[in-house]
Order: structure tokens, then C-alpha cells, then sequence
């Protein structure tokens, strides 16, 4: 099954995919749609799939964005970092989301914007301090992020959220594939392709810390609800690590996509000059 | 004037406080109020002034919860860093948040739990890359917050985030005074005591970046709305730098006080077994 979110009419609305048939559910977003006990077959409007154009980012403000960095060996290597005893845990804010098919802002204070594909966490359970069972339970599906980083604005301090948080710079999407249909333990390809050129090209095989574990470890401190979202962590191939460095240009196309999820194809623009 | 969020009839509702009458505003918290723009004006029911123990956090679920770390200049020396050249920045959720009177959760997991006395400001409009003077003006008024931290947890990762995040962990309150009855640049006075030892004794005029400096260096990046809150990092005294370290026992009673703004008063209790 999978969840999205359309624009369409002026508003944004819901949707379900399953055995090839879209429904239109009354709920403006896949956020809302999951507060809802019978999201699963909560009847609505069929009609025809959405043209990617057309979505929106499945949850338009999700309750927590959670990231986790260094959660991949080659990654951690190629930025000279030991693999880690835990798993490092940072965040975002809602204002830095689109959608999968929307221009991300390149800011005018910083050229040094680099690319990090990354398979995304849906919780679909309240839950704390739950084992790695209970945690893979609690999954209930999975997206994809591009967590576009400002990496100059990233490095100013210890810790990285300001180079991570600018407006409108983090694509989310296409769709959530719901946990019955994919398993990131099956090695799922990670790939993230700039100007045609690809990138990245990873597997989730080669996470440090698995999607159970990250959801158990969180849990361990904090309740994780329905809606919240955590990204696990980006694959070898970042700009940032390259020799020499590579940053993404203005007028760019960044592509990034997972293996049985699909992809997000974004421009990449100035922002405008009011901000 | 004063708002807040009081507990009563069941649910919560926000108040007002001018002159010292204190009216019940049909909002549930002041977070909801803030969406209005006749919040200043707004009518309500008028009622006695609540009593501490019935008062929730202010703001229930912010909209962001964002942090400065090491910004005033005698704490930054007690653990050791330089006076930063830009603010650091990190992030709470709301499943952190407790009232200005609640239990403080103190988790199994970890007893190294330390104090972190902090003005936090209230934002009040919609912003993005201003200037100080426009910084100032969004500033809508300030809160009191205790970031209380599970300092082996923080130090576990270069990202703060697991050791500021355990569930009911960070009282604020007690109200949300506006920025025309008070101004952080006046010097007001930071306090936190423990079991009835003061701990923490600052004063805002020591803020390495103002309030103002603050909101426009996050605006550069991110738009900040009415309801988001910035706690502005803490004075000197901190268990952790303490020789020897000291950590807040299960059991104490837990003050935190700004001048001008009033108290919160937590009692530091064992988390429920089942988490």
C-alpha cells in the first residue's frame, strides 16, 4: 500500500494506492490521515493516480523529524569518522520540506550545498521504550528524503542543525510504501543523481544501525507517535567527501531514489531575493 | 501583561493577566491564542488569578523548540570553550515539556542529570532574514525554561539532542510576560536552586548573543511563527562543571527563577517503570 498527498483544488488531500487503484480520503494530508485508526480502509474517492507534479510532501508537518547521521560504514569512513558506538541523532523543522517534484531553495549566504540521499522512517505507533521488535512494529512505512545540507553553516558549531534547517531545501516523498511491502534488511538501493551524473549508490544492507534499532534507541528517551519521521542516514558519495569538494549548483537537478519506493526530482533555485 | 495556560474543567485553557485582573480566553493554550490577532483584546471570562500547582506549560506544543548552547560568556568558560563566533544551536520536542509545577521525570537510565536555569523567548510574528531592530519587534515576550539535561547521553555524539530530549524532562513557565514589561538587556536575574541551595546566579546582561542577535541569525535560515520558543542558553554553575560533578538527586525539589517573569518549582521524581 502506499500513502501520498496531492494538491488538488486548491487544497491538498490524501490519497491510497493499492492492487493499482488511487482513493482520495477525506484528510489533508497523510499526517492527518494517520491520526485516523482506519487509514487502511477508510473509504474515499477513486480516481486516477497523481501526476508527480502534483504531490505534495507526504506529511506536511510531521509532529518530529528526526535525522540520524553517520549510520552508514562507508559514509562514516569517508568523512574520517570511527564507526559509531551510538546512533547520533539531529533534527529538522517542518519549514524546511517539499514536496518531491518542488524547487529547493539554494540560499544566497552559502554555495557550499551538498546532496545526502536518505530511505525515511514513518512511525505508525505511540511507543516507548520498546525493544527492536516492537520498535520494526511500530514501523509503518517508509519514504525518501534528500537531507540538502549547508555544510559551511553545518560546521560552524557542534551542533549541525543550522546547517541542515534552511527553508523549503529538504525534499520529501514521492509516496509511503507501507512496511508489508518493502524491508530495508533486504538491501534496498539508495542513489542520489546530480545533473544525470549519479552520485551516490548504497545500500540499506550497509546500515550501521538498523531502522529497529534507531526506532528502539529514540524510544528509550522518547515517546515516538503516528506521523513522526526519521531519516537514517546517508550512503558514501557526499559532495563533502569528494576530491576535490563538490557542491550542488543553482539550476541543478538533483534526483534521489530507493529501491520499491520511487523517486524525488527536484530543481534546485535561488531562492527569492525577499527570502 | 501576562498569559499562560491553566489546567481546569477537565481540560486547559489560556489566560490573560493586565492590572491585575486575570481573564479565561477561549483558546486552549497560549499557543492556539497566538493564532489569533486579537489576542490582546480578545474577551473572555474573568476569574481569579489560577494557582500555581493548576498552571500547564504555556505553550503546549510549540511549533519548534530551539536552544542556544554555550552563550553566556562565564559558562562558556566553566566547560572549557571559547567565546563561540556564532551561536550554537540545538532543538527540544514537545514530549520533553512539563508545567511549571509538574514532576521532572528522572529516567533509570542514566543519574548524571544536570541543571540549565534559561530565558526563553516567545516569538510573536511571522519572520524570516531580518535585521536586529525587526528581531526585537517579532519578539513578542519571555518564559522561563529549565533545560534539564542527561549529560552522558548529550556527550555520547557530537549532536546534544539525546541529552535534552527524555519525555517531561523540561519544565517552562510559569506565564509568558510580554516584551513591553521586560528587557533581557536590562540584566534580569537567572537563578536556579537546588533543594534550596542556590546553584546558578546570572544575569542576562552577560548573554554572549542578545535575544535580538539571536531571533535574526535563526531568521537567516528559517522562518520563525508566532508560538516557536528559544530558550537563550544558561549562566555559569552547572553540575557538570562542578568539581566534583554534581547531579540533581532523585527526590529534589528543583527552582527556577527570572526576575520579572516568576518561578518554576519541579519536583525531580523517578519515571513511571513502564516508561
Amino acid at each position: 500500500m502506499r500513502l501520498g498527498t496531492v494538491r488538488r483544488n486548491g487544497t491538498t488531500q490524501a490519497f491510497r494506492q493499492e492492487n493499482g487503484a488511487t482513493t482520495f480520503l477525506p484528510a489533508k494530508d497523510v499526517g492527518e490521515l494517520l491520526l485516523r485508526e482506519d487509514w487502511r480502509t477508510l473509504a474515499g474517492e477513486a480516481g486516477q493516480e497523481p501526476a508527480a507534479a502534483d504531490l505534495d510532501t507526504p506529511i506536511l508537518r510531521p509532529g518530529k523529524i528526526l535525522c540520524a547521521g553517520l549510520n552508514y560504514y562507508a559514509h562514516a569512513e569517508e568523512v574520517g569518522q570511527d564507526v559509531p558506538k551510538h546512533p547520533t541523532i539531529f533534527t529538522k523543522m517542518h519549514n524546511a520540506l517539499v514536496g518531491p517534484s518542488d524547487d529547493v531553495q539554494m540560499p544566497e549566504a552559502s554555495r557550499k550545498i551538498d546532496w545526502e540521499a536518505e530511505l525515511t522512517i514513518v512511525i505508525g505507533k505511540t511507543i516507548r521504550k520498546v525493544d527492536e521488535a516492537a520498535a520494526k512494529d511500530a514501523i509503518l512505512g517508509y519514504t525518501v528524503m534528500n537531507d540538502v545540507s549547508v555544510r559551511d553553516w553545518q560546521g560552524r558549531t557542534s551542533e549541525w542543525f543550522q546547517g541542515k534547517n534552511w527553508d523549503r531545501m529538504t525534499p520529501v516523498g514521492p509516496v509511503v510504501v507501507t512496511a508489508d511491502e518493502i524491508d530495508p534488511e533486504d538491501g534496498l538501493a539508495v542513489e542520489c543523481e546530480l545533473d544525470g551524473v549519479v552520485k551516490q549508490s548504497g545500500t540499506t544492507s550497509d546500515l550501521i544501525f538498523s531502522c529497529a534499532k534507531l526506532v528502539s534507541y529514540i524510544s528509550e528517551f522518547m515517546t515516538l507517535e503516528p506521523g513522526d519521521i526519521i531519516a537514517t542516514g546517508t550512503p558514501a558519495g557526499v559532495g563533502l567527501a569528494r576530491k576535490p569538494r563538490e557542491w550542488i549548483p543553482v539550476g541543478a537537478e538533483l534526483v534521489t531514489r530507493i529501491e520499491g519506493i520511487g523517486e524525488l526530482r527536484n530543481k534546485c533555485v535561488a531562492e527569492p531575493a525577499a527570502g
